[in-house]
Order: C-alpha cells, then sequence, then structure tokens
C-alpha cells in the first residue's frame, strides 16, 4: 500500500483495513453495517474499552503499528479474560492524521488481528476519522460461558494470592528503551507486545477465583484494587516472588532493583487471582501471598498491600499525574 | 466541581464521573471492575462503535459539554436501533487535556446518561486519559430480543422506502450556527441534540423491514450504502418529502436550497427502511419511494439512489476528504 490515509480517503480506507480481517463463527454481523452482531450464547455479555494515545501509550521510533496493534488488543482481551470470559469479539476507533502512510493503520489492523486471533477473537467493526494524535480506541466483548463473573470483590480472608504470566518483563523492556537499548530481545519484546495467558482466566474462574485482575497497572498497584473492593489486606511473600537472573542483571546495568519492574511494573497483562486456601492449583499458578483482614475499621493510611509484613512504596500509574513517559 | 482534570487526577475523576450514572436491570457489573457484564438474553450482542473530536465533531463555543454526550450516546443508540435492536449499555472512552475544566466531563457524563435513559441503556464502563485533543470513543450494546437483525442488505425490488424521524433539522441548524446566528432555536437545538426514534428500529424489525439504517451521513447518502449492499437502485420522490415552511425560510435567508439538508445533511439519526410493498406501516412511517432492480450488470457510473428518476449530486460526508468543517 502506497499513500496517505488523507489520500486513499475514509471509504478507501476502510475497504483496506477491514480487507484484512478474519472472522470466527461467533461473529454473526462484521464490518459493514451500522452495527456488529456477536454471539452471547451465555446470555451475558462480557465488555471493556481502553485508549492508546501515541507518544503516551506507545511511541512509533519504539514499537511498530503492528506491534501496537498486538499490544492494544492484548490488553483489552486481558480485561476479559481478568473476568473469567472468553474473549469473543472486538471494536476499534481510530484517529489518523491525513498525511500518515496508509502502511501504519494497515499495519496495526494485521496486529489487531493476529492478536485477537490467538486470544479466540475477531474483529467486528469501528470507526475512523481524521484528527492530530493517533488515538486507538478498543472494546473488547466476551463470553462467560455459564460461569460467575470473578470481580475485584469477592476475595477473603484466608484465600491465597496467585499469579500467572509476566511480571516486571514490560517495565524492564521499557527501561531498556528509555536508555537507547534495543536488547536484550526478550525484555523489548515483552514491553512491544505483552503475552497475556488469556485463557488462565476462564480456567481460574471455573477453579473456584474469589477475586481476579489483570495485571495492567502494576502487581501491588492491581492487588490493591483487589484489597480495595473486598475490604481486605494482602500480604506478598518477595521469597515467591522470582526475579529472572537476566532481569537482575539489566537492574544492576541500568541502578534499578528489578523487584520496581515485578511489583510495580504493569503492562505485562499477567493474571492475578485470589483462591479458596484449599484449592489444587495448576502448576502455571505461582502462589505469592495471602489475603488477611482488615485491621479493625481501616484507616486510610493503612497499606492495602504489604510484602513480607512491609508496606511497599511504589503505587502504580496515575494516568493523570503527568509521571509516566510514553511507555 | 471547580478545578481542573489534572488536578483532580485519573481516579478522582473516575470517581466523579462515575458517581453520576444511573444502572437499569440490564446491568450485571457496571464500572469499577477489569469490565462490564450486561445481560444479553437474545443470546447475541448487536455493538457499534464511534469517535467524536472537538473541533471536528463538536465546537465547545456551540455545544455544550452536555450536549456533546447527549448528541454522541444518540449517534451510537441510533446504530443499535437502526439494526433493529434495544440498546443496553454504552462503553466510552475519554481523552480530556489536563488543563480542562472537572465540569467539562461531568456534564459530558450527565448528557451521555440522560440520552442512555432515553434509550432505556445505561452507561457501564470506561476509561480516561490525558491528550490534547478533547476525543469521545463510544461503543453502544444493544439486544435483538428474538427478532433477527435487519441489515442493509436485504432490500429487495418492488420494496417501499420509508422514513422516521426528523430530515435535515441539523444541518439546517449547522447553517444557521455557521453564520454566527443561534435562532431558529428548534434547528440550532436539534443539530446540538438529536432526538433519533430510537424504538422505531426495533417496530421496524417487527413489522417486517427488509433493510434499515440509520440517517448519519445524509438520507441519500445513506439509502445509498443500502442500495449498494442490496445490489438495487433507490428512486425517492421529492413530492413525498416534507420540507417544513421554517426550514424553507431560513434556506431562502441563507441562499441554500433546504432540500440540500432534507437529502444530504446527516446527524438527525433519522431511521430509514425498506418493507415489503404490503406493509401496513404505522403513521410515524412516511413512504419516499421505491426500491427497483438494478439495470443489467450495474455500471459503476449508475447512481445508486435517483429523486424522481434523476440523480441527486449531493453524496453526503467523507470524514477524510475535508470538505467539512466542525459540525
Amino acid at each position: 500500500m502506497k499513500g496517505t490515509v488523507g489520500e486513499l480517503g475514509e471509504f478507501g480506507l476502510i475497504r483496506e483495513l477491514t480487507s484484512r480481517l478474519t472472522t470466527t463463527p461467533a461473529v454473526r454481523i462484521g464490518p459493514g453495517d451500522d452495527a456488529a452482531v456477536v454471539a452471547a450464547p451465555d446470555g451475558r455479555v462480557v465488555a471493556s474499552t481502553d485508549l492508546l494515545l501515541e507518544g503516551r501509550h506507545f511511541r512509533r521510533d519504539w514499537s511498530t503499528a503492528y506491534d501496537v496493534g498486538r499490544k492494544g488488543a492484548a490488553q483489552n482481551l486481558a480485561d476479559i479474560a481478568a473476568m473469567g470470559a472468553v474473549p469473543t469479539a472486538l471494536l476499534l476507533g481510530l484517529v489518523l492524521p491525513a498525511d500518515l502512510p496508509v502502511t501504519w493503520p494497515t499495519e496495526l489492523m494485521d496486529g489487531l488481528r493476529d492478536e485477537c486471533r490467538a486470544a479466540g477473537a475477531a474483529v467486528v467493526g469501528g470507526d475512523v476519522v481524521r484528527g492530530d494524535t493517533i488515538t486507538v480506541a478498543i472494546t473488547a466483548l466476551g463470553d462467560l460461558r455459564g460461569l460467575e463473573p470473578v470481580t475485584r470483590g469477592g476475595a477473603r480472608p484466608g484465600d491465597v494470592v496467585a499469579v500467572t504470566g509476566w511480571l516486571g518483563w514490560s517495565a524492564a523492556g521499557h527501561a531498556v528503551l528509555s536508555r537507547g537499548f534495543r536488547s536484550p530481545r526478550a525484555f523489548v519484546e515483552a514491553h512491544r507486545r505483552p503475552e497475556p495467558p488469556y485463557d488462565a482466566g476462564p480456567a481460574a474462574a471455573a477453579l473456584g477465583a474469589t477475586a481476579m485482575t489483570d495485571v495492567s497497572d502494576g502487581l501491588v498497584a492491581d492487588l490493591g484494587h483487589i484489597a480495595d473492593a473486598s475490604e481486605v489486606r494482602i500480604d506478598l511473600r518477595s521469597a515467591a516472588i522470582d526475579v529472572p537472573t537476566q532481569m537482575s542483571d539489566i537492574g544492576k546495568a541500568v541502578g534499578i532493583d528489578p523487584m520496581t519492574w515485578v511489583l510495580g511494573g504493569g503492562e505485562d497483562h499477567a493474571i492475578a487471582a485470589t483462591f479458596p486456601p484449599d484449592v489444587k492449583l495448576p502448576a502455571r499458578w505461582r502462589v505469592i501471598g495471602e489475603v488477611l483482614p482488615c485491621a479493625v475499621a481501616r484507616a486510610s493510611a493503612q497499606p492495602q498491600v504489604t510484602v513480607d509484613g512491609v508496606p511497599w512504596a511504589q503505587a502504580g500509574w496515575d494516568h493523570f499525574s503527568g509521571i509516566e513517559d510514553a511507555q
């Protein structure tokens, strides 16, 4: 594809984008009508929406359009999985500058399509408009297959806290890229293209998970959301949390404690859940802590999540506080 | 609410926005978790997404935040109705500058909530991020209640073309505002806050509509989409299409043929549908034309929609062509 988005025009661009899509049996009506129609056999639909902005959530010199597509889809599809649902569909809103090469949105679409396929879903609709800042608005849908949704609010004192997926890899990759390096590849790739363990969400629901979330803001921050919604405390055991040797090495090289990445780094979209203490968890789950009762009437100053009994400072990202740069 | 979005911070803003929402029995899990859960009793879910950008789709000096909320919700909920479905839920992605007064997003949310309520739906989730251009990304969901979705592709030669709702009012209001006037109020209000006939969509499906769309790009353009998808032609009878006296008066005042607005103006979100010729339509529907077969192998030059048998020039908006300004 040659030329710019403006030269191709809205309808030409939509044709080009939709021509790249694949479908699934759940898609009853795909792109091109007033709305899409997607199977929701459970009788309930799970839905989540997220925005990615250039310069804020991705940089074109760090990530290809394809990677932005995979990452954008992944973070939404992981939200669906974290409710215990199976992803089914994705809708896309795109703001594009008129002078952007057409290859950018087409490669983005390839990435969205491939990540959807990895999760068993399909892109079913969207909207494109012209604007100054590339913006990718994604809504993901999913089906509960008869299981009850697992919220953040069901953790009970005595439950174990377990996690599956990668922790801190994206943040370590971000640290590498921030310093102008392009390797180690494994961490840079993890930053560009997270691999959420989609199937772990419905599996956790079937195992009786009492609360669940994906790790998008950082492990401590996201477990804080569970502690908050469940009105409990959570204590993590640092000895149960692995720091890979290669991550330690990067930490030494850049002067950062790698536990900062493991406990505070988001965007790997690991799945963290609480389970009753007697549950037999498959090997993919690492038990990393336990759920404790809140002391008396909880003072707001009391930390909800501790590590080996003591507060851990880093509190995750506030997307308006301005502390983070493009990730 | 005093202060700016940046001062309030992400979590404070989300609390403020979600505190304004109302719910419905279809909302099983609302905002605040990884994803929302919404009833989809039909076993299929209808979904559509749209973007509104400041300066392109709305202007803060022409429309209040409340009106932008109502209009943004309306254009998405109308897409759901135009498939023959009942709107159930809406998800919201918001890009906001840090220096924006908090009252803007809170009033936007009031507008979204109220328009959802008018359609029987509720806001169930969203995302807010900081950015330079106010951007409102909306995804609407709906339920078919056992009826088959009505696409754009089912019109057959011999069918009648009927419409319900307002035509050209928003475009006339836009013309008034473009010239620096604030009245006549009825047209300015129609531009700021369309009133789609939501219930007409499922009603048309129940009446046996063969094809349907909402009028968002303009009557001729949107019927062109039906003609294209159905591989038919459509001829409209100008005598069947009313131009209100007051609209004619504005046309004379600004030197524009008001039929330009009625046939070419979008954003009123009227519902246009085709029906078998023997259908008994309730009084709200105006029969304005008929569906004709395509002549032989359709030449691409052949107009798909004619008025009294002759082509009508205005082809609706191409959102990348740059011909339209902020609406």
